[in-house]
């Protein structure tokens, strides 16, 4: 028989949620929306066979990009993805047999993409009252630390980590030879950005998306940013053309008009936050405090299970929370429209 | 300093052409025309700003993919490309230390993935008058092979393998406990394919690509086709949602409409290459026999690096040939229209 990677045959993955479309979704943080129509109509005009019979180009989209976030086009690379990027940081930099130190819960991929190269998964567990306390992590990483990875904010439950706590765990990380991951998945819903660092650190890396605020999850683009010698490092890993047109086409558009746009989607965003949060308290639900677009909710009379499972029944898609969050629902905090049918529902089918 | 894998850091990676649009492209084997028109319109119509909003949905248009190969949903993944396919083989079935063998020149990306595990890279040559022997194929399988590929028609020569010489290469592999990896990225120009093999011999991998005849290089979709096993152990190791929703839906339209499709894209490629061949031959060029849609040319007066110049300041991107094809015009076989005014620009510009 052939050689077959050990640690790839056995691997345990989670298949994604399909069929997605005839529902209200709150349970990916997308926005269920997408794009402004200006924004998409001026994208698309561009979009001929022709276009799509030429393989992409990604150095103007991303010299763009690079310039919007005050750095230049060598400290960015763009992927399929971030979930795509965040591989690609741990395939180049992850040492096998090292530890990559994860707050649990939190986005799976990090322990897949570990467990795929021999890293040791070390998880870091929240309080009982759902804060994180840094010293968690600053505790645990040693000389034997590869990787440490802080989503900020962090999913699902959404709390952040300041500006000084950033600073003192990229710096314990370095002298112990780690790099840190800094994922800003959910930045635009929180406003502080880690970027700076990457300037005075060569052990940090953040990873951006365009799926949540920005809006073309179906497109997949992230993007990878840090210290130009390790973005040159990754490129020689990445495969060549692995981003689409269509997506550098809306990356060069998102930043021809940013701000016009974040404008748009924060206000609408704020919109919903400040309605869903006050309905929720207004009627006693309690929720655990959040920077990101999803906030977590305590039923108050059935179960997480039986509540999930009705919404979905009525077309609404939520999540129930697992493992840490275990008893919780979990939702995606979309423009105001979508929280009130969402209220409308829970307040409906949350009885005795 | 933290760790780099060592044999990422320093691979020689070549860049991608850009700014490719303003030419008449006859340089990566594209249509460069693209897809019919009614094609791409029955698809376009479907992308809206909401379906953007949407992570990807896989199921449904791999199922309707595999039925169109006779084949189950469980023999077939998609890719961001095949390029990136071809990776995720190497990278879940590629053992450190054994050779892959590779007949060159081809293409190059095998022998990077290659690398980058840490597999030695044998390379096996063209005879002088550039055929290929299977012999040199098989007389190099061996204990240490883990890996061989077979580029089905081979670029950029364009020679075949007969069904006789792949059977006889799959099962002295078979015995080495070596995989095949059969890269049909140029299926349609050449109609004969190894797809049924997987059925017989579980170290069967073909890829295919929806780059070249399927004119959507721009949107990056490939395909793996495998024993299921082989399938879900790359499953296991490809990450979430690598391929955009546009892409997918291309898909399951090429699938609805497949023979309309292949007949419209094929007989206007055959009238291009009939045009092409019978020109070059009238006007006393040599040329190499090619099942592919590219040909290699030997130009009369000038070299292949002044012609190729010239053409690009004609506005018309050809390659130079290089390594085994150094002295060789490479030029993409399209829609007769293009083909005229490479011919043309041809006799104007080889003089002495």
């Amino acid at each position: 028989m052939f050689y077959v990677n050990e640690k790839i045959k056995d691997l345990y993955r989670v298949a994604q949620p399909e069929g997605r479309g005839k529902y209200i979704r709150l349970d990916q943080n997308e926005n269920p929306d997408g794009v402004p129509k200006w924004l998409f109509d001026e994208v698309m005009e561009k979009v001929t066979p022709e276009f799509l019979s030429i393989y992409p180009e990604e150095t103007i989209p991303t010299t763009k990009y690079a310039k919007l976030l005050g750095l230049e086009r060598e400290n960015v690379t763009f992927s399929d993805g971030s979930v795509v990027g965040m591989g690609y940081i741990i395939k180049v930099f992850g040492e096998p047999g090292k530890d990559i130190l994860c707050v649990t819960p939190s986005f799976a991929m990090y322990e897949v993409y570990a467990q795929m190269i021999g890293m040791n998964v070390r998880e870091l567990n929240y309080e009982e009252d759902f804060t994180y306390k840094v010293e968690t992590t600053l505790e645990n990483i040693n000389e034997n630390t590869g990787i440490v990875v802080l989503v900020n904010p962090n999913m699902p439950v959404g709390n952040v980590y300041s500006r000084d706590e950033i600073v003192r765990i990229v710096e314990k990380a370095r002298e112990n030879n780690a790099i840190v991951i800094i994922d800003e998945a959910y930045y635009y819903f929180y406003d502080q950005t880690s970027i700076d660092l990457i300037k005075e650190y060569d052990n940090v890396f953040v990873l951006r998306t365009f799926s949540k605020m920005l809006s073309i999850p179906s497109l997949r683009l992230g993007s990878i940013i840090s210290a130009k010698e390790n973005i040159r490092c990754i490129d020689n890993y990445i495969p060549p053309y692995t981003v689409n047109s269509i997506a550098l086409l809306f990356a060069e558009a998102i930043v021809d008009h940013h701000d016009r746009l974040i404008e748009e989607l924060t206000s609408q965003y704020k919109e919903g936050k400040d309605y869903i949060l006050k309905a929720l308290a207004d009627h006693g639900y309690e929720t655990l405090p959040s920077e990101g677009c999803y906030v977590a909710i305590k039923p108050k009379h059935k179960t997480s299970r039986e509540i999930t499972d009705l919404l979905e029944e009525n077309g609404i898609l939520i999540l129930c929370g697992k493992d840490g969050l275990t008893g919780w629902l979990r939702l995606t905090i979309a423009h105001k429209k979508y929280m009130e049918i969402f209220m409308e529902a829970l307040l409906k089918l949350d009885k005795e």
